[in-house]
């Protein structure tokens, strides 16, 4: 079992949240499982995640913690890592795909290293690849969370005289949309 | 029927994956049927949320697109408004809380509003009061999306020397983490 899954519960699920079964996530339910063998479910913890690419996901599949309710964090250090921490003693566990013991599985290692190209690697021969290395390729330590372990409160809120709408007032004035900060034109 | 839900079931998915049942994910659901009475299920649309709060978990449980799989990105434009659009053509439809139609459901634009303290209106008055709301509070108009429309790649990955671990080479030599932008302290 893995996050309490069998085998085809795991791809199931993942492929209902992510759309599809990408290897990040397969992985990431393995960090996540190995976290769970050094900190308690029944601890109140936040995650932050090294990378916005997939591993997010499996955070979000595998553990209490979305982007939504505040309780993962994305940081864009670019590295397959987790941490899981205690959000009241900052106290918890970093896990991440350690290249050393990696190289133990070739295919685990070409994919992860970006060596072979997506069509020499069929997505099963992955997939079975990960699923024998399981933890194997993983390296776990104890952290103390030092910085990004802050909630983000909400603050006052404010009309745009300019477009009518709602925002943070802590942005000033008017809003960054109407200040040119905005990604759309409105089109008819 | 909201996204293809009885109220019940909206209630039960909305708690599965966001934990409790956030009025912003109430009314995020509102948002998204809109959207979809605008934009066919059939297109494959990425979406834009313009807050960190909440929302992205209604994008997240009631559309294909998640912060892991890339087809949602989230703004810090703290205005409660989300952009489904489609990815070939960049055209799409914005959706927002309009606080000038909110004011007609006084309980809901002054939750919305920060206007009353949590414990003077229970969170069963204020669900209440969001159904009756509906699609009522908000407004809709076409878009084209300018940018942040571009998908991100991953890069070439490189070991860092000094700690082992991968990392996007783009970060320069040392990893960002071993350069003192961490987040954490190992303990023993």
């Amino acid at each position: 079992m893995i996050c309490g899954r069998t085998q085809d519960e795991l791809i199931d699920d993942i492929r209902r949240f992510h759309g599809f079964v990408a290897p990040g996530l397969l992985i990431g339910a393995f960090m996540i499982d190995l976290l769970y063998e050094h900190i308690s479910r029944e601890i109140e913890a936040d995650a932050i995640v090294e990378t916005g690419h997939c591993l997010p996901d499996a955070v979000q599949t595998f553990t209490p913690c979305t982007i939504g309710n505040g309780w993962m964090k994305i940081l864009d250090l670019d590295k397959f890592a987790i941490t899981l921490y205690d959000r009241n003693t900052f106290e918890g566990y970093r896990v991440w795909l350690d290249p050393d013991k990696a190289k133990a599985h070739k295919n685990v290692y070409n994919w992860f290293m970006g060596l072979v190209p997506k069509k020499d690697l069929p997505r099963s021969v992955l997939m079975e690849a990960i699923f024998a290395a399981g933890k194997s390729i993983l390296s776990i330590r104890k952290v103390r969370v030092t910085r990004h372990g802050e909630r983000e409160k909400k603050g006052e809120i404010r009309i745009c005289e300019q477009c009518g709408e709602a925002y943070a007032a802590s942005q000033g004035v008017p809003c960054l949309a109407c200040q040119g900060k905005g990604y759309y034109q409105f089109i008819v």
